[in-house]
């Protein structure tokens, strides 16, 4: 099966990934440089009006079926009678935040960042705290200030500690990133969900910077976390990749010791073979893969419910930084004992599944540091 | 100025408070044992389809001219030719979530409670950590399980530990409610907002009870915080007291030694004078007041915008357990030392400003324990 649509192999916006994102208040479907808006696909369908919308909350909530029925419209259309006059060029449309974030929740589940980052605060303990491996870590972020790619940084002002000075407002001296991916709630549930169930609520996946103020977490986050440090922005691409084009490459995740509480089990594979990695102004720091995470995305819903708390359409959950453990595959500046930001450096975290026709890619995560 | 609507004066739900809830998909105010339709009151005016709404969003966005004029016009309605048909009993309407929540942040700002809880958990150390004293510390909860008072609060599930049997699942073993007040912005901001402009952004205030699952949270809260030990439920008042009717209530707020940072210093008083209770079971175990908080409201939102991050309408911001120094003025169980929660337990927050007409009653958050 192939598409009238041109496709430049390098994109990973080919058939099998045909993410979803949100232009001009229209939901479109992106295909090499082009999009489509799903408006002009489905036509008179009942659905019409849950595509003619801001956000891709309206399609998500229609639950997993619709989902499915859509992407194969969506392939039909591109793969039949020709309609060239359908496709805009990605560059001549402005891209808005895809969907309308519910809560925002950012795990910790690299044993690898977790492992540098205890090293780094604790120097002379255990670098992993006793709950890490028995449950995927995590809090909940600020959702008003998820945006999407090219949205400027503003480095913060915040309240740090500074030697003899004391205690100081001034701007982050320590700006760092977060090479994470994201997961996005389409249909929410009232119970909890079980790991093998998570192809049934969670829509796709983003790539999500967490930009973080280290220094400002240093002095607020005992002992409830982190806050402003975080709060400011935190970043993600515009296309939202489908779960049902990541299923070719999901895969086993690394082996959990110890075996994790029953609630957290899988018995399908829901670690994902996607490559990831990291420009700082075109040059690439960091190459590594979301394989290796610790704990898999369906690990983390099933947690997050686990006590009862429901779920709703466009509630966000991240990974977490992903890191292996060496130099050029790290996904933090802090773990890379290099230097933070300065204002007008440049970050793209870019991810891809697989290559070629086949490749299923999630395009980029853009944003330029902007003076306090 | 009195109105015709007959008002119980042990309510607090005087002409001085005129409280907002929403009750049948329509935005309503309180009077007495009454309640009045906003859209009745406003009649053919432009807010009208602001007020015929699920939620009080639409009216909190219109800002605090409308706020001030809204209110105006109630009180005419209310003190002027007797129309007792406009009145519904407020026992036959069922009143819903008055506000649809945007980000929720919780603060930890009463120095009775930190000292209290520094105390019980690091025994050999300062009380108070090194922040705690130069910024309001706070977190972000889960705000798609904030709920209104008198939904039922089942029990959650979670990983603990627990002695020799190592990490388990069990039902919460140690239910624990924190004695909390709630403001809620209706103005957002793109900008940090300075102290002395609350009231330009905040619509009002509600009674909170963030039930709290002390094992859960023990286990996993290091080093990221408070996640599911929380995220279960939070239960607030149906009524939102509007600011407008706690001005007469404002009153200094103590001494902060030292004194803060300049972006979080007032020059107008921002504690509130707001007596508040707790029942279990009928029975009444606290009584204190809010007006002793370490850190006002106001500085709570200038500190959690003030690394640049955004405010939406619906935003929630809680104060943080509210205790005083003595048992029998405590905001929470663990800090009684008495017995966690059973299941059928029933629990009642209660506030009100002043008294006779003049009072300001936020009426109560009712929350009933059922079992896991």
């Amino acid at each position: 099966m192939d598409t009238w649509a041109p496709v430049d192999d390098g994109s990973g916006f080919t058939l099998a990934c045909l993410p979803y994102g949100v232009a001009g208040g229209r939901v479109v479907v992106r295909i090499g440089d082009g999009v489509v808006a799903l408006g002009d696909v489905l036509g008179d369908h009942q659905w019409r009006d849950a595509v003619e919308a801001d956000s891709l909350n309206p399609v998500m909530t229609l639950g997993v079926d619709a989902w499915s029925e859509i992407r194969d419209r969506v392939t039909t259309f591109l793969t039949t009678s020709a309609n060239e006059r359908a496709l805009t060029p990605v560059g001549s449309v402005e891209l808005s935040l895809p969907f309308q974030v519910g809560d925002y929740v950012d795990f910790y589940s690299s044993i690898e960042h977790a492992t540098h980052l205890g090293e780094l605060f604790r120097p002379d303990a255990e670098p992993l705290l006793p709950n890490w491996r028995h449950l995927p870590v995590g809090y909940h972020g600020r959702s008003g200030t998820v945006v999407v790619s090219g949205t400027p940084v503003r480095r913060p002002n915040g309240l740090v500690l500074d030697g003899e000075a004391g205690v100081v407002r001034r701007p982050c001296a320590r700006l760092d990133i977060e090479l994470e991916v994201g997961f996005v709630v389409g249909a929410g549930s009232d119970e909890p969900i079980a790991p093998d169930e998570a192809d049934r609520h969670v829509f796709g996946a983003v790539l999500v910077n967490d930009w973080s103020a280290r220094d400002i977490q240093a002095f607020e986050y005992q002992p409830l976390g982190p806050f402003l440090g975080k709060s400011f922005l935190t970043s993600i691409s515009a296309w939202v990749v489908p779960l049902a084009a990541l299923a070719p490459f999901l895969v086993e995740p690394p082996e959990q010791e110890p075996v994790p509480d029953a609630a957290l089990q899988a018995t399908r594979p829901w670690a994902i073979d996607l490559g990831l990695s990291v420009d700082l102004n075109g040059a690439t720091l960091t190459r590594n893969n979301f394989r290796g995470l610790y704990w898999t995305f369906a690990q983390q819903l099933a947690h997050m419910t686990s006590n009862g708390a429901t779920t709703r359409t466009g509630d966000l959950f991240a990974s977490g930084t992903v890191s292996g453990w060496n130099q050029g595959e790290l996904g933090s500046l802090i773990e890379m004992k290099r230097p933070f930001l300065d204002d007008g450096d440049s970050i793209v975290l870019r991810g891809v599944c697989g290559e070629g026709a086949n490749a299923v890619g999630f395009g980029e995560v853009e944003g330029t540091v902007v003076k306090a």
